[in-house]
């Protein structure tokens, strides 16, 4: 019978069944007394399996003695208890076939010693190696599946929205463009501008910054949807936040306010961070442990603790009676850097913040208007060590005030017309909030660059793999 | 107490109790007794929800009676049942608050009344409020979630690989490119060419046709993994069954052959087929009565017929004593069109059959060379009424034996440098598959053009929404 690692860890057979792995050596230590142990891997799980090899193995000279950190073999013995600490099963080996050798073991880019993330971002194809990116993998993975199944739980439909898109939706942001068109001979119109008549989809294609407007149209329809895929932002900001591609989820619902987007975000991320510690929990050990002692602690109390919640005009009220704590002046009217956002949620509050109603005009057109006619209903939440994780709002259902706005705004109603569509038929209020799936992983593993959460980061100037 | 209808027509609250819910109106019917009845929808399954209303309501004449299709509502009442055939539950209205009206219902895209799906398309921001397309979002969700959980617990681990790409994967299909460059003013080199220096990553880049490389990756390191997002073909094709951007699902795992992706990938098929059964039985129960009355049937054969297995050179000989058949003249080494595809699935074996070990000069360099050398492990799975539903290949994990295949292809193996590393360091044997969510909805849903089975269909010319 094969196993999987996390199968013979937990025993998933009678004890002393003869059992097959198949794994990648950890590494590899030679007794005095004629016994060798390897430590393999498979990805199943965080630990290695410990393998127990006697020196009457036919090939003990000549192959197990030669294995190395990151060799590929398949291992056939029976799964005993183990007397080593740390183990509690272990492999009494029978059988031990190399499937793959280390070209040059000297040279192997991830041999058995501690690596930096800035090196391993130069080798990301063999970098889920390492204990530290498979960690890293499952928790993506347990994450990814608790957003689907907690939307779908509480009556969400996924849907795909459309990655390449005409429109620019927030008319914020720089996108990528996608043709087809030969750079080198473009087709000209007769004004000797680039004609795009010519292009794939007879018009200028961009990659989308975001599906909300599409999901919008959607929610309109069905009630409770969200959309959960990649998105781009061709940003030229070289930092450890930013990347040129990530993924998103963005839940959209109608007959919503902004309390009941509020109420739904801090009970989803409650849920994943719930999720995360049970399902990924050796894996945040190995966070807690190696990397930063207050991962598992910074979990448990976004798990525990109430949100707070302020309007922005409060937010700007507390900023200004602890103004010594910053550089420059803070007046309401101005968007909250990370700088204050952090000062909210880890000094002041303590606690994750959820700040609402912020000035109209630090914010996009679609965000419904109060009815002090200065502010919108738009939310963000902060949580202590990042600043902002969730953005939300409700959306304008009005026709005449979002017609009011766009105008406002100097961005053409012609260009919005299915948008706009949807408040002219049976229009309802509605809802959503976005959450950067990098980011979030970056907040629950305590990694400080976003590029190393995802498999394959792409930032200006790195396209590599 | 506010309800989805699904919650209402399942009556998950103790009888009698008042309720409210909130939706759009499908169709109103008043009768002379001066009760009207409103059939109401939200997304949430495919049946509608009754709503009786009394003329003695307040704003029945200036209101209720002038509901059209379309309109939101908000409705309070009992939830009594129902004495309607085909009804259940249904909900006698205390309260009827119109929330949005249609801006003139005469001019209403989607009137009550039924429309072609060509007609559909053109309104694809509204087009999820008709019964078809929210049977298709329902089913859709079905299925995506289905995939995730099956994945899930079979131990596979989700990966996100990239979207942009500075790599053409297999050296077959066009590409998007993907640019920040300014077309108006192209960046230059010295010999005049467009200078990609200056582009966002510093180097061509494109929307990638598979995730397959990248995933192969981290198989290798993680055992069993899969992909599950969006892939781009700039094909000029119009036709029903092309998408220039679509979703597909790709597992890949360590340690197999293409015998093992084969078992997985029919139970895999036939997980789907059985959840959607019984997960979305109301809208596959509506396609199989009003579009298609072999829809339940044909997903039923799915799950319970074992699939053929046959070599691509049985099925040339069967297709040679059959030539009849066919206009064109049957070879060994050719490629298997839909018209061969379709007569072996639908005429010769009426089931799904599995197609192993193609003439390797048909095929993409990374499959894995057989012992006749002649032939490599892929296989396609074909089905009655559509042919190919699922592509796959063991992958050549011999360094040499790739190297040889990458020279003969004339591909630069420079180029694979990191794909090449993977067979340098711990290669083992392993194989994947690849599942396209539009083709297999279409095929479940018995829907022809793959267009109407996405929110907003991408192909040649079209990028509106």
């Amino acid at each position: 019978m094969i196993l999987s690692i996390v199968e013979v860890l937990q025993c998933r057979v009678i004890e002393n069944s003869t059992v097959t792995v198949h794994g990648w050596v950890r590494t590899r230590r030679d007794s005095k007394t004629g016994i060798s142990f390897l430590a393999i891997y498979d990805g199943s799980c965080f630990n290695s399996l410990q393998i127990v090899i006697n020196n009457t193995l036919p090939n003990y000279n000549n192959e197990i003695r030669r294995l190395t950190t990151g060799c590929s073999v398949s291992i056939t013995g029976k799964v005993v208890k183990s007397l080593s600490i740390g183990h509690n099963y272990e492999i009494k080996a029978s059988k031990i076939e190399v499937i793959g050798w280390i070209d040059n073991p000297n040279t192997y880019p991830i041999a058995a010693k501690k690596h930096s993330l800035e090196y391993l971002r130069e080798v990301s194809h063999l970098r889920s190696r390492t204990n530290i990116m498979g960690a890293v993998i499952r928790i993506r993975h347990t994450i990814a599946q608790a957003i689907h199944r907690f939307m779908n739980e509480n009556g969400f439909l996924w849907v795909s929205t459309p990655l390449i898109t005409a429109s620019n939706t927030e008319g914020a942001g720089e996108m990528f463009r996608v043709s087809t068109l030969d750079l080198e001979n473009l087709p000209r119109s007769h004004n000797g501008k680039v004609n795009y008549d010519k292009d794939f989809f007879g018009k200028e294609a961009f990659l989308t910054v975001s599906g909300q407007l599409n999901g919008e149209s959607y929610a309109c329809a069905m009630s409770k949807i969200y959309t959960f895929g990649p998105i781009f932002r061709a940003e030229n900001s070289n930092t450890s936040r930013h990347l040129a591609e990530f993924w998103m989820v963005e839940p959209e619902i109608a007959f919503a306010t902004l309390t009941d987007i509020s109420v739904l975000a801090e009970s989803m991320l409650k849920y994943l961070f719930k999720t995360v510690l049970i399902e990924s929990y050796d894996d945040i050990q190995f966070f807690t442990k190696f990397f930063n002692k207050e991962v598992k602690n910074s979990i448990i109390k976004i798990i525990n603790t109430d949100f707070a919640q302020i309007d922005y005009t409060e937010a700007i009220s507390i900023l200004q009676k602890n103004s010594k704590n910053f550089k420059n002046t803070v007046f309401w009217g101005m968007d909250l850097s990370s700088e204050y956002e952090r000062f909210l949620a880890e000094k002041y509050f303590q606690a994750p913040v959820i700040v609402k109603n912020y000035p109209k005009n630090i914010k996009a057109f679609y965000m419904r208007i109060n009815d002090d006619e200065k502010t919108v209903a738009a939310m963000d939440i902060l949580v202590p060590g990042m600043g902002e994780i969730i953005g939300g709002s409700q959306r304008e259902e009005r026709l005449d005030r979002l017609d009011a706005r766009l105008t406002e705004m100097g961005l053409n109603k012609e260009n919005y017309w299915w948008y706009r569509d949807l408040r002219r038929y049976g229009t309802v209020p509605h809802s959503g909030f976005g959450l950067g799936l990098e980011r979030l992983i970056a907040y629950i593993t305590g990694i400080q660059n976003i590029r190393d959460v995802i498999p394959f980061p792409r930032t200006t100037k790195n396209i590599s793999f």
